[in-house]
């Protein structure tokens, strides 16, 4: 009997994999949840006994935030990375993720095959493929949802007449948890001008006035907040619970997708985008201009690939020694101001912080250099415009 | 007698240049104030009476707001440039156009010299005197509060003593304002770690609740709202008054001057703002994967040259015809919300929107391509990194 | 019956497609051949009584030389597009062309297929696909060599069946031939190690010694060789001439394809080295430091995307528009020396000429600064290391 | 009495400032030689002589290419720079070297002073003050060449009135010569139009015919030429001494002054150029596309910063650990062949070669997908550009 890992998120559409794989394919089906982060122990229980009630030989949860984070989530804060300026990866860097490991399950095993349910539109299809199909190419790809591309109705009538009866009601909006954000699809992110309703969002205000939080970076990780020490996950999912209270993190992302097509997703991720904007604060303090420049060029790009699923492309590997040794300054506290549905950043204060250094202060008079100094300096700065300007007789204005 | 064309504000440092290169330096000094949108017809009177009461041969104030908007504010929203991620060069655009204009008046009136107030320690002595060396390398500058190093006192010592008797209290904060934002510096700005107090800031909150606003835009101009049209100039002071009721575009720059030393300014600049961001989820919609990547890089480094007092380097050219041609497609209409303290973007509307076309939807199914076409795709994208996988006999997990 | 518009060369794959389409398909077979210079009179004559002997309907030889070099060699040059700093895109570039004016060709005889011979294992396939989709999705694609995957031997022998009697030797190296070089390919090329022996490359040595010829450009455009001015393409065709009986030009091209696979080929083009090698030295004496290197991103970027078939890619018109833009002061001659198999490049002379302009000469004592200027210039240029240095307390040495 | 340290050629200038900071400033004159690998045992004694024949208080000859190789020459191979695509930096990265060895060893004396022959016109000048200023800004830095523009003459004059009694010919053409690679500078070379007269670079040709020389690589580093292993210094000695005597090497390279003014400088350096056209072949056959990509943009900054004495800029150090990591894979032999006045590259070998894996072969039939996996790859690749297409109703042919 032919073995086959499907990674089950307790939905729909994996359940219905999970029940045709079985009775009609004939696989011995091993289910696998990888949770970054968006399970409660709870969720994780009722998600086995499902798994179990639907046929599977044997279900596992595998809970990887630790990994996650060390592996991902640490070089996109190293990279400020916001696709688009916008979005923090929320999904498309856990499903990488869970792509990895249910392979990695999958070897581990002996699976002849592996499943996903992703659909043929999206691009978490092509984010599972590329990892299985590199990491263990010998293992079919099986894909119930994109070969089938049944409705709705469908894989509920399909799974009623398997004596499924389980109440598959449909929610307004699609969502999906981790520790790095949650996305919210559906309805107005279908349409290019509504917004998503507040109420779509998972927090709601529940905090007036302001808070302020203060951050503590080390080497660029986040090993702290309010002066009480603790690991980065931890610290995360802190400031999350802090912030979410004041709505904060609410955004849409408008994106090119890896299939060609433009794509609209909403998300709310307090953390991450606090996170990143502090980050970015510290290093203005703390970095080169040219350090600077170059962290955003690799850690966009980073970002870029790392969206697409080309995690494997082995640039990923050099970009991350990059942005990690570019990290070795980036020490300091950052205060914050939580406030309704937004924050605003106070400042930083930081041991390598290169501004009011006693070396000279901006706009003010200061001994580091003379007046001829700086007129030296200009005249010879712009030895090259007015040469080309003598030169090209051009009049610009 | 020689001549001196004296940029001249109404300050304190330009009222003792003015006066002390009268009276010290023997120079008929032509005084000039270009407006780029921060000076009402009360305050160019003013500041006109004083030159003349200080002692200036000729006083002119030109206004060059249209000038501005067509050949700096247009190309930095094509760029939806801000530096740093943050900062809409408020200061530094204007900086730029004021000084073009003055040597282009010192040429004109066939002035000897030609003078500023800057110190030697910030970023205008660098734009005014880079500008000037290019467009006029024949006419001398000079910079008194440059080369004396005067202190405030000083400067009020010496106008008394020459029969100057204004009250020069000494504001909190100094201000600069003009179309594309007001800049506010001092007490707090100068160190690290603290922000600017509310109150230090030009607009305070004046709505509550929400108010949405339509933004037109025309090859990426702003050429109405609220579905009045109007001039792009027009429509940008209009939307300052809408926003700036909610007290919207405060922020910090954190930044590397030209001079090396780390900088920190505050600022106000809600239209700007708003229009760059709104602008830029246009472009999300109507422009293609690379030309939103080669945008971002040209319109970083047009960015940062003009912040820098470069914009007479040719490449700037280039770059605006660059940016220009990526705008055709860029019409439609963006729609956002006004809250207080921030804002947020609806969502746009666009005869050049590349979402929703009936092509495909993202994450739904479709009938652009097969299940297959995407196997095949996915297959022949991960050949790269599948072969560099097996040669390599990398394990990344 | 259904009308196949196939783009036929004249050599055994598209020879084969002709006849198969014709009878096993029974298309209406229209032949049409795209010339962008590698072609002369007697071999288009031959070609066309060849595909009419084969049953083609109508054939239609297309001569696009000066269009191919107007909206694509032009840019290349502006470019200086060496793909990984060697290919000047010889096959590339032409068979981007060539997929636009079959499909334009197509469209006008509504046509309801187009049909090519490349086959699934290389760039071509992708080069025409991709246009002719964008162009005219409408119109099916037709693809018997990837498709049916025949050996030259079954190709040969179904055309002998049909009563096809020609003999089709098999040629050593398979060679493409255009105005902007000549791709040879096979043998050697498949392997890593082995380069093409002389007697590969389609030109041989003919001349010893050293001849000097003089380039004249006008806006980055080759107008005139040894002060005898004419077209461009004229110029590109003498200056093949003159440098290939020094059998200059030949390398080998190793690069990623398109499918993600290492690809190798060898080339002669010594007009497309010779002209890019005089433009860039052009333009190191003409240009500004930045205008250099965007042009340099850029221009890769268009190289890349052109040579990956992303010819209607929408960034590619603004990078020309770009391209074009920093033109306006490339003026000038620049004189080569043409020695047996390699030639070197003695100088430039250019009214637009940034050197030796009398402002200052680059190691020469000079008037234009002073050493005291130059110290500030320094000093203050070395401020933002010299702070990193000392708040880190960084020891380098 | 004040010590002063000067870094010291043998050469008129550094001869002038020995003698004139002793008995016109009366400094206890200390002198070093930082010998990058441009002298031997025998200049350098004749170096030590005369300076203290001129009153040197002690002389010391540094002899540090080791260090040299490791930390400079190294990341230039990795990163394959050559400036405008020319250059290797000879000279700039041995003068980068040579300053931080002066600085140190004035620190270690504790030196009041420290004193360099530089003009103010130049590069080098830059090169010596910033690593001074940023190591020792408590050391004054003195330039007497710079300070007092004398003419070689007058020059001459002095050292002849005090009883100097050299003869210094004026040698045609001024040459620096280290371990990569020596330049040629002057007459020629301070116009635009001329080339370097054969005899004016330092090898002539003694060789005819052709050469074949394998070239070993491990980690990107030249472990062996010729089957035989050796250190990287020593090989790149050894391919010089092969190399030159095919008269290999020669170019002039043309750039933008960090002074702003273009400059002009001949060069030859077979084993650098060899080197690093081997490497980068190499790295085509077994790097990732996006890593030769950003090898690419990060070596050619770094070798510009470097070329512009921003060596100790914090972002070199992050841009060498990049180039670093990278190299992982770059192992395996390189033929070249040598010719006169030129060479080619024939192959290479390696067993992290990404071609002919197996895998599928460019341009040739194979298993590893099939005509419809490439079909689907195509129409989706496509997918942007027909929206883009359809949605604009563009018309590009």
């Amino acid at each position: 009997m032919k073995k086959v890992v499907l990674a089950y998120s307790g939905g729909l559409d994996t359940s219905y994999c999970l029940r045709y794989l079985k009775n009609e394919k004939g696989y011995q089906v091993h289910t696998v949840l990888i949770n970054t982060g968006g399970f409660d122990e709870a969720e994780l229980a009722a998600i086995e006994e499902r798994a179990y009630d639907l046929g599977s030989a044997k279900h596992i949860n595998l809970t990887i935030v630790d990994k996650y984070y060390d592996k991902a989530i640490k070089y996109l804060i190293y990279g400020n990375v916001l696709k688009n300026n916008t979005y923090p990866l929320s999904v498309s860097a856990e499903r990488v993720f869970q792509a990895m490991e249910a392979i990695k399950y999958a070897k581990s095993v002996g699976a002849d095959a592996i499943a996903h349910g992703s659909t043929g539109a999206g691009n978490d299809q092509i984010r599972f493929d590329l990892i299985f199909q590199t990491i263990a190419p010998e293992i079919e790809i099986i894909t119930p949802i994109r070969d089938l591309k049944l409705s709705r109705q469908e894989e509920v009538a399909y799974l009623q007449a398997n004596g499924v009866e389980y109440s598959w009601e449909k929610a307004q909006y699609s969502i999906n948890k981790g520790l790095w954000g949650t996305s919210v699809g559906g309805k107005e992110t279908l349409t290019s001008n509504l917004p998503l309703p507040s109420e779509a969002y998972p927090s709601q205000l529940q905090r007036e006035g302001e808070e302020k939080v203060t951050l503590h970076f080390e080497k660029g990780e986040l090993v702290g907040i309010n002066n009480k020490m603790d690991t980065p996950v931890k610290n995360i999912i802190l400031l999350e619970k802090l912030a979410s209270a004041f709505a904060i993190g609410r955004d849409i992302h408008v994106g090119d997708t890896i299939i060609g097509i433009k794509g609209r997703v909403g998300f709310e991720a307090a953390a991450p985008l606090i996170i990143i904007k502090a980050h970015h604060l510290l290093e203005k303090h703390t970095l080169g201009k040219w350090q600077q420049h170059w962290k955003e060029q690799l850690g966009n790009w980073y970002g870029m690939l790392f969206h697409e699923g080309q995690f494997l492309d082995p640039v990923m590997r050099n970009i991350e020694t990059f942005l990690e040794d570019t990290q070795k300054t980036v020490n300091g506290t950052v205060t914050v101001a939580l406030k309704p549905y937004h924050f605003t950043l106070d400042g930083i204060e930081s041991d390598n912080d290169l501004m009011n250094t006693g070396f000279g202060q901006y706009g003010e008079m200061n001994n580091a250099w003379t007046a001829d100094d700086a007129k030296g300096f200009i005249k010879i700065l712009g030895n090259a415009q007015n040469i080309f300007s003598s030169v090209n007789k051009e009049t610009y204005v």
